[in-house]
């Protein structure tokens, strides 16, 4: 239960504004906030163009200070992008989904105005997840980023496979060859890795999963290891390869052969809010069409 | 088209009339069919107790006599044993489904009338289906039986995984350790086999689908041969295995070690009849849900 | 490091004596041991036929009493036998295969006595695995049992396939169509799990893998819970299926519909040694033949 | 049988020289063939820099002319690319591989001379396979390339994936979410199609593969289609989405939203020549580590 938030006074808000469902999302949920005397918090520029008196716009990196909670308007990457800015700050996050119902937005826009009441009022379910570092040394300098989903080495531009080494701590693991590889959370394992055939990894198992994508080898199998594991990986010199370093779906940098990418646990969490009720196999259920969809009846049944 | 059917006089029906839908159904049939002239042909006994006049009741082994038509109303085990009954005599069939759209069985009840009424006026799509058959040579004599989706090896009454021996046309091809071992026909390509990992395979398609169940071997996949290949499977000698030979879906006997099943394109065909419009894909699309579920929205896209 | 045994006096020693390369390595190990003024502890019966004098013969259920060591010879089958015996008394389970190199049997019969020394001295690695516990309530009383790998719900006997009804901790997962469904440990991620499409799971993680076996529904994939999860399966109602519960590959009781299997951590878990330098990774790479086998180059990569 | 050949003159040698071992390789065909009277043919350039009299050196559009019969000695990268070469010219391809055996270069380096003996003395078995016709209509002019393995619309150089709209035979069959999208030919089955999931496919039969890559949607399996099916594949407009188009494993171009990728049979067919006892499933045995390789025991069974 979410027993943190003694007394919330403003709330930040984030979305695609372009999008007109998100926009009237986002005017909505700041006049029931400003009605209900809380300050708002949106990023200055493009996101919020409503002519509504008494919301703080500051730049993105400074969306969350002083807020007691973030909601976020859209789909995965919203909240994947949000769940980073609230990252170590531990500022809880909401999710209003704008089609379907998500993982990460599991609020449904009808009911948006009443979960974001529980939450003010501490009855939603907190949740916290771990995000993964990606750290890669380059001779400009090392690059990080973190990640709430997945950290992805992809091919890139060419035609060509690649073949990746890996470590788990230091041991070495194998030699990947086909389209890249995947680390990913429980929180990232219905998202990419399940489309590579990684396995669902309930969000409380504190773990991480090796995917490798569309490999050469067919008994190279996902791989679930501990959290705090460190994985390394290292592209094979060969002429023709190129492979990239992507977080949460947004690229970081390229992988050059010889370096090693290193992925561990982040030193932050992000903290997600779940309405009253929430139950993740009814989700895994509705996303995943189950007893309804994908179905095959077979043979002599009837 | 079904240019076939000059003149038809006699339809059969058939269907599992313990459930009330059916029987509704198949009595709806009767009394339309009656009306527009055309005898009724039903199994005698359970099948259908619709005190009508101008049905005639027969063995099953003699339904489809003088008939021009057979309509069966259920799912697809109800689908499949109308086919057995109906191959190599030329009568098409006519799927009505009971509940949701099939393969097989691809008209809804709402339109069954007026379906059949496109059956018996040559306007239907008809579709001539390969059926397999499964011979085995055992000590009390030769077993056979005809399958239009699959004949299928399976693990029987014991934990233990069976050691099963291939062949294609006299060629060894593998011994698969695992649960059993699939030969489908396109037919079933979407049936059993699917669940199996096996590729779906376009009706038109003079195909045969070798499937492995569960495989030990990682790499033991799919394999698809020619329709006139000759498929022979031994298990191997163990202690304590036991195995049977299913034909879609229905126990056929026991294969005992050392044994060799042969499954080879059956002599007979099935015609299958779809109504105008008749679209393979719209169908998959709808059993598989695509489109609309089973989809997992993935990364930073919006 | 195996730090637990001050003083071992007692070797228990198991295989199935039936094959002439266990009964060999039985008999060499037994000599080695008493050589080194300890006594050996066989099953009474078929199990060991060598004319030794200075071992002790005991029923199968006081084969560990008192002895500070067992030493299992033979497959995976073997093993698992022998953890369950040695389940709950804290005598640690080394693994001598017969052949390949196995997940639990580790050590390759040139080495063995070696190993077995390193195991008396302190210097082997000591690995504590989980086992399940699966409990069947039946109108004849309470069915239960242990399980290092899996437990296994099958269909049986018939071409039917199985709908199942799960529960994590109380909350409904899905309704399984398929062939059946597994339980599985960490320690059984790689045996028939694996199989049926299950990810590898390190035995470091303390989890549980559900796995569908052949699931009618395409999306109903494995999922990864908490070691200490409740699972509760059940067989739906239908006229002719019929399903078995199965703990290790060894056939426990019918699971009838309506009846609620639950199964959860056991009580009590297994102490696996490994010989010094082992590595997990190794074994993975050598069972699965990655770098060697299973794999496809592909394209104009050369 | 390869009845073709009533005298063959001159053999057209290929092969990626920087490879010492495919240049030694050359080398000692070359000697051979020049000591047997024929005419030896190599590409200027690069290729072959032994000092050979005898040898005829042309352009690389014009090595297979006059020839009747092409040694290619490499990987499979190699093959393609002569395959490519000889396409549509009759001229049959003999592959030698420069290390593990392959599909397409099934004879092992020691066999080379007494190969290339049988195939010009018609030894060997010919197999005729179709190629595929890619045709991608751009603003600057319609792009157009042949493909002996697959022709494949990839995710290029972002972290998006692709929605990718495909027909068959100007039926729509599905909006792919994913990575991108394989079509292959049965000889393609065995190379990128199967990372991907798809099907062995055996080269008998005249198919097509539809494999989509690492998709969204669970239950978008592959498809296999009539040889003759027409495919084409659209990408839906997405404002961050790039796609390449590349055949055999070589960009042949980007795929711009809303341009229609048109894939057909190629009206060009390539003559693969295989040595005598030439078994299908024994290369895929060898290839796929059958009964050796990737290969899980499991539960009690020893």
């Amino acid at each position: 239960m979410n027993a943190e938030n003694a007394e919330i006074e403003a709330v930040a808000l984030t979305g695609r504004a372009a999008d007109p469902r998100v926009a009237e999302a986002l005017r909505l949920l700041a006049e029931h906030l400003l009605r209900s005397g809380k300050n708002v918090r949106v990023i200055d520029g493009e996101e919020l163009d409503i002519g509504l008196s008494g919301i703080t716009r500051s730049a993105e990196a400074e969306l969350v200070d002083g807020a007691g909670l973030i909601v976020a308007v859209g789909g995965d990457g919203t909240m994947l992008h949000a769940a980073r800015l609230a990252a170590g700050t531990g500022v809880p996050l909401l999710g209003v989904n704008r089609g379907r119902l998500g993982f990460l937005a599991d609020v449904s826009p009808e009911k948006m105005l009443d979960s974001v009441d529980d939450a003010l009022a501490g009855r939603c379910i907190a949740e916290h997840r771990m995000l993964l570092r990606a750290i890669v040394p380059r001779s400009t300098g090392t690059v990080s980023e973190i990640a709430l989903n997945d950290v992805v080495v992809s091919k890139y531009a060419t035609g060509r496979t690649l073949g990746l080494q890996t470590w788990v701590d230091g041991n070495y693991v194998n030699t990947h060859g086909g389209d890249g590889f995947i680390v990913s959370t429980s929180t990232g394992s219905t998202a990419y890795a399940l489309s590579c055939g990684g396995p669902i990894v309930h969000p409380s198992i504190h773990a991480v999963v090796l995917v490798p994508i569309c490999p050469h080898t067919l008994s190279d199998r996902p791989i679930v290891v501990g959290a705090d594991s460190v994985i390394e990986i290292e592209l094979a010199e060969r002429f023709d390869t190129a492979a990239q370093v992507i977080c949460d779906g947004i690229v970081l940098c390229d992988l050059d052969p010889g370096v090693r990418l290193k992925v561990a646990r982040a030193e932050v969490t992000a903290t997600l809010l779940h309405p009253p009720g929430h139950d993740y196999f009814r989700i895994l259920r509705s996303k995943l069409h189950w007893g309804r969809g994908g179905t095959m009846k077979r043979r002599a049944e009837d």
